[in-house]
């Protein structure tokens, strides 16, 4: 596909990836998408009625403060919308001369602000990589019980905090709370000291499911509006005095980063791959055919005060992952539990089989114990104040790249 | 406080009361409160100018289907309309007289189908009630670690699904899921067999806190609305193979049912009481003054389809829970959490001290080996499809009775 705007060979937006988000114009957020360095804004197109040909034009979903309407309008209507926006920035369309339109919707993709791009409504936290799995299980319970019973018969999941779910950019605080070293007898009160990233991804359910109804692993894939880059911030010192026995809660409820572009299912289709080899065989609910996952690569960076450029300190690729999104979004509902446009799924960390793959300080440095060293002289075993976490993530095969952007944070004191 | 209204002794909504609740009104959510046996449709008050002196009146919040819009206006718009209502149903109010108008905003309570309150944001669960963490503890772990060593630190809790947050009188599927029994190598496929009640109460926020900005235990009664009944219902079986180590999820998010009116904290004020005496002294930002808690007797009752008359099954107190809602609202935030309009949090299982005031069948029972004996000479282990639950509960001093309606929900196969 060739657009009549100038797109880098290696942009993250090609006319193909169509990434749909919500940026601050002029003081009011719009629905926009990205091509190349450029923003569209979306709500200016629709209401210039360049989408009124689409059979969903009458709900005018472009003309909302967050992407929930347009998610609700279900699969076809993406398509059709993404085929749209194509065909307006293609080589072809009658928009390349109108430099009065353009004005209008054009503006440069560095000097956006972006918004949150859905109101989430639940959010739910996997913990399917089997490698972060049994390295955290290696760690804390030794090598013979790392992976608990339950893990290779079920996506294990506990539900996340969805108010403080932020946009990529957004500063992070280093939160307090209760700390307890093993060589003391009560817990203190204090910063933690153990700030950590986790590589996720997440998901958004576009059109929901009833309660009562749950959603099989063939249909899962027509409830997914797309994906985005997710940071589970997590204060592993927190984490480990209050974790047992409800899971994490306030070591994980001060800030979630997700980057701002979602990434339809649509862009990411040639990307499709088999998932890990599943043994034993899931119970048939948990059955999915074909390729089931995605090849996306991931790589997180620092970037501390006195660095000049980000320094890459893990690689990863959500192929790495045990359990699939079909078979997450079957078994969240296979209760009957309902969920709703907005709601948001992530992975749990995205660890691989080596060591640079690993999605988290925790396991990167293995406890603490193998501080990792950066390009200005200094060590890091968990992160310190003014570092900036950076997680990008792309697809590529044969010449085409489906980029996600990016999703990071600056760690304040 | 008298009012031209009939109001019997033993109601659950006197004058003092004045619960906030949403029915449905010819088809759509009214805002609405009870007096004695009727429902005050508040819309139409509102749109009929009877509030245009209050303060908030430029808001219009009793026009909205849920209760959001009110509840973010804070404590002392709530006051105001709280005396606005019952200065409208008190005996010398010109209204008394006035049948155009009564016919109008007057709608019979037994007859009414009453709605969801609240659009919930985030629902977080805490396990708030000593004696339910130490039956609970005795029953999995043994008499020697029954509670966990956090647990006397901090108020634990979880995050929950809010998107199952149904109301009173909903319908409950018993849901299915892998279940694993302790004589097999791996889990089965089944409905669970195990479906349990937890007999909890749950508070709403009303105005929120921006994210880095913990609460203190000082201003938190500011910030919430007021309270209702909850049963947490809860799949034992399921929960006890899926829940190491990130906690609870399928076993709890099928449905959660709360009562349909919310008592404010100015209805419960003349119910304040000093909670259990805390050892160890709890942390700086824990610490509360005066009486933290409230006196609100809670009752469970069983129904079968073959009896006709509800079976009291547990009896229980409010009071009884270790931590109080002050305490749970600072720690929930003390890391920077934010919490918005609307968010709710339940307390956890509330048991007491006597066997009576066992908040679940999992202690009612001791896991299935006491058995409850019905007046329909048929036992439960665990709750039988046609079961209905049904929770109640009510503040009564010197005369004053402030009642909660009731949880109830009916089990389907």
């Amino acid at each position: 596909m060739k657009s009549f705007l100038d797109i880098e060979k290696n942009s993250d937006f090609p006319l193909e990836n169509i990434p749909f988000g919500v940026y601050l114009n002029n003081g009011k957020p719009d629905i926009c998408t990205a091509i190349g360095e450029f923003i569209i804004n979306l709500n200016i197109l629709e209401n210039s009625g360049y989408f009124d040909t689409c059979s969903f034009a009458g709900a005018k979903p472009f003309s909302e403060p967050v992407l929930n309407k347009f998610m609700s309008l279900g699969k076809n209507a993406r398509i059709e919308a993404r085929q749209k926006i194509q065909e307006l920035f293609s080589e072809e369309s009658p928009l390349a001369g109108n430099n009065k339109i353009l004005d209008e919707i054009l503006y440069p993709l560095s000097k956006a602000e972006m918004l949150m791009p859905v109101a989430i409504g639940d959010y739910t936290d996997f913990y399917s990589s089997r490698e972060h799995a049994t390295n955290v299980g290696i760690m804390f319970r030794g090598k013979e019980n790392a992976l608990m019973p339950n893990w290779l018969h079920l996506p294990v999941a506990y539900h996340g905090r969805a108010s403080s779910v932020v946009i990529s950019g957004t500063k992070v605080r280093r939160p307090s709370g209760q700390i307890k070293n093993d060589d003391k007898p009560f817990p203190e009160f204090s910063k933690t000291k153990q700030l950590d990233f986790e590589l996720e991804m997440g998901f958004f359910i576009g059109t929901g499911n009833e309660l009562g109804n749950p959603v099989k692993t063939d249909d899962a894939l027509e409830h997914i509006f797309g994906m985005v880059l997710v940071n589970d911030w997590s204060a592993r010192d927190i984490q480990k005095w209050e974790y047992v026995p409800l899971g994490p809660f306030l070591s994980k409820n001060f800030a979630t980063t997700i980057s701002p572009w979602i990434i339809t299912l649509e862009a990411l289709e040639p990307f499709k791959v088999e998932g890990p080899k599943q043994d034993p065989e899931p119970m048939e609910y948990l059955k999915t055919k074909g390729n089931p996952t995605y090849d996306i690569n991931l790589e997180v960076y620092i970037k501390s005060e006195k660095m000049q450029e980000p320094f890459l300190i893990a690689k990863s690729n959500f192929k790495y992952l045990y359990w699939n999104i079909a078979q997450q979004l079957a078994h969240h509902t296979i209760t009957g539990c309902n969920t709703r446009t907005g709601d948001m799924m992530a992975s749990g960390t995205i660890s691989g089989p080596e060591k640079i793959n690993r999605g988290s300080m925790l396991e990167l440095t293995w406890r603490g114990t193998e501080p990792i060293k950066l390009p200005d002289g200094t060590e890091r075993k968990f992160f310190n104040d003014g570092d900036e976490v950076i997680i990008k993530g792309f697809c590529e095969k044969e010449g085409l790249r489906i980029g996600f952007g990016e999703a990071k944070g600056l760690i304040l004191p």
